[in-house]
């Protein structure tokens, strides 16, 4: 019974909540009766918070449910600050960095009822996209524990596809919530640029870095999302557009909706069961009314470039003194990609920010005017193995995720398929600035046309 | 008569103009007289468009008031499009650069109903505040023309001080209609950073460029600002902040209101005269009622380098291709800084964006949580003589304006007093973040109070 709960959706198990059918002290025991049973195999979680966990979960029990998140325990990436809890970073400088107050994301899961599990491993400093580089050792993927999870949410990929939690909030600078959800056969939606507060998480990339809900339906990061949006005055990029109803038209399909399939670069080294199950997922959406056309990206083929050259010395900035001081303390592909930071010029650095504003423009006018949202695959392959993964797998796996980051556009990753050896892959689907509704309902829709995706029957092995 | 006419305020002549008492054709041509007799001397113009001009007189003298702009002859600083017209930037490089489009704000003046007389002399594309390194030569002080105007929108300073024009439109990167309003003896309004959209402006600094008005009154800085400020999609940096009604409170003077006076920096190397000048002015807000208190500005003394490592290397994202190849086209102090701006890696800039971000938080919180307004000094002193005036005057005129750029605040330079010399000098009053109605209902109170400034009585002798 314990392993069933852990299994259900965020939604179904919110029902039994609701319903009085199952209380949050269950289904905190399942998740931690789950965690003690597989991770010291997943190596998904930093630190494990059982009983502050079972203190909140006794007190959602004893109280009426208010929100969908009402006693669901949930976990997150170790750069979200939970008051009293430390926040590592997957790095040894800050191993015993507690946090003082919430991240704005915690606060307002808990404010929800959420049950805080515990924080979730990743790539160092969230700088890496293999999630095999932390000082915690890497975590490990649920449908082959000799594989990668992806990154840098590879603690969060890992325990959302295995059940060890509901849902997992990741991070997402160059790929990091779509690559690992990708790779472990879940959802994972990177919102708009300014729409999810990040303050109280350490940054990555300023102007590149998005938080975002990862679990196991599109219908779970709905729910999460309706949670987490808005604008925060303690982050200065964080938008004061209004949040929709994430819900409501969820299940309204996707008949009449236009889907943009890029008619380069992203298709421009799939590996090849990749590519025809993405083509295949496109077929289903035109089967369900979509109306499919190719589209011309504008500077796609510039964007990479420009993504780098804001991102390096956005990271550099931020790590400077302690790279200067304790350059030891930094797994050997961080450090390498921080100190490439040092050698950009500032001019570069500018005009970088001066395309990204014409490739937004250009996106907008030329792109998002023609088509709803654009499909295309999450990465190029499924997971490699864990031996061997350096910096080339990390630069491999960003380069469908990566350029979405800098034009700050909405995109999901959902479960496409699987590779003969059993690995899932994701599909991407990107939509307007703000309208993260339209890209959930074209996820949703994928979805619910397929067999297998994890609340039915998407189950990893382990 | 002709004369006279030119010296009314922009108001002044727009209720003449609505009680049908004067005619725009009048108006231009006793502005066109006006600069036929003293710009060979100024200097302020570097395009005249006198049959254009004329044209646009006839149909607004047969067409109803409809704006208090209806009619009325202004200017712009030749680094705003204007369509069918040169757009200079003060450089030969751009000497026949003919405009196919107007500018945003060009489009809305000319919406308005005003007459545009053509386009103003500037230090070389706006990247210097002597108002001295011009293709077409300095601009002159029609308070003394052996000095400068102050820079970089010169010629608006001569133009409006002198007469030729009711208004002029001006852009302050680091200080650029606040220095020559200072010097010339006017008004001039740095908008909040966002406000007025810079769309079809020669950029100098994305992140620092702002658009606004110059004239001799208060109030008419306040009909301008009605008419351009606002949302505007092609200005990537323009804000959807709801614009307030500007005149409505102008006269509800300063009781109770709290001006902060800076306990730093600001005071720290004012000639004596302007010393003693700006504590004056802040007697008499005083004195009508304002609450004046001491405040600690934070960051204060880290924000110019910061602002400087944003400056140099925005600018030279933008000139970098003609610099290689038309170095010998740059006046000098303009080649300079920008040679400096190649020397600025990446990383000092992503931190000088985030000290910005940091000081912006603070002075929020700490300023102007407790008072509504700053006051202080405009410039450390007045005009300084055309000769010898080099990079180092440059950098000594925007010492006090230049911070304000890097907070984004609205700040509005207002005639201060004068030197023993007869040289004007100005008072800055800056605000919170889109509250120029309170900063613009602050200076019109002191203007009021004053017997001297320029529609009243504060007229250069040219």
């Amino acid at each position: 019974m314990s392993d069933d709960l852990t299994h259900l959706s965020l939604a179904e198990a919110s029902k039994l909540i609701h319903k009085a059918d199952v209380s949050s002290i269950e289904l905190t025991e399942a998740c931690l009766a789950r965690i003690g049973a597989v991770d010291s195999t997943l190596n998904a979680f930093i630190t494990v918070t059982a009983e502050a966990a079972r203190t909140s979960a006794r007190q959602a029990t004893n109280s009426k449910p208010h929100s969908p998140l009402h006693g669901i325990p949930i976990a997150l990436k170790d750069i979200f600050d939970v008051e009293g809890v430390r926040t590592t970073a997957g790095s040894p400088i800050l191993a015993d960095n507690v946090a003082t107050a919430d991240s704005a994301v915690t606060r307002r899961l808990k404010d929800a009822g959420a049950i805080i599990l515990g924080k979730l491993n990743l790539h160092q400093f969230a700088f890496g996209a293999t999630g095999r580089s932390s000082h915690f050792g890497p975590a490990r993927n649920p449908w082959d524990p000799e594989r990668i999870t992806g990154g840098s949410s590879s603690g969060s990929g890992a325990a959302v596809s295995s059940g060890e939690t509901f849902m997992a909030m990741g991070t997402d600078t160059g790929g990091s919530i779509r690559i690992p959800a990708s790779l472990c056969g879940i959802v994972g939606l990177k919102p708009t640029f300014g729409r999810v507060s990040r303050a109280g998480l350490l940054p990555l990339s300023w102007s590149l870095d998005h938080a975002g809900p990862m679990a196991r339906s599109v219908e779970d990061v709905a729910i999460v999302m309706q949670v987490i949006a808005g604008h925060d005055p303690n982050d200065t990029w964080s938008s004061r557009e209004p949040v929709p109803d994430y819900t409501k038209n969820l299940r309204a399909g996707v008949k009449g909706l236009r889907v943009g399939v890029p008619d380069s670069f992203f298709f421009d080294s799939l590996e090849p069961e990749v590519d025809a199950g993405v083509r295949a997922a496109i077929g289903v959406l035109e089967s369900l009314g979509a109306i499919v056309e190719p589209v011309r990206l504008p500077y796609i083929y510039e964007i990479p470039s420009a993504t780098n050259a804001i991102q390096l010395p956005e990271a550099l900035a931020y790590h400077q003194k302690w790279m200067a001081e304790r350059p030891e303390d930094y797994l050997d592909d961080v450090r390498y990609r921080l100190e490439l930071g040092a050698m950009i010029p500032a001019v570069t650095y500018v005009q970088a920010q001066r395309l990204r504003e014409m490739a937004v423009a250009a996106w907008r006018d030329e792109v998002f005017s023609r088509v709803d949202v654009l499909a295309m695959a999450s990465t190029q392959g499924a997971a490699f193995k864990l031996e061997g993964s350096d910096l080339s797998v990390t630069l491999s796996l960003i380069r469908l995720t990566n350029p979405l980051n800098l034009m700050g556009v909405p995109v999901i990753s959902v479960p496409c398929g699987f590779t003969s050896e059993g690995l899932p892959f994701g599909l991407q689907l990107a939509g307007r600035w703000w309208d993260e509704a339209t890209v959930l309902r074209a996820a949703y829709a994928f979805e619910q046309a397929t067999e297998w995706h994890p609340p039915k029957g998407g189950r990893p092995p382990i």
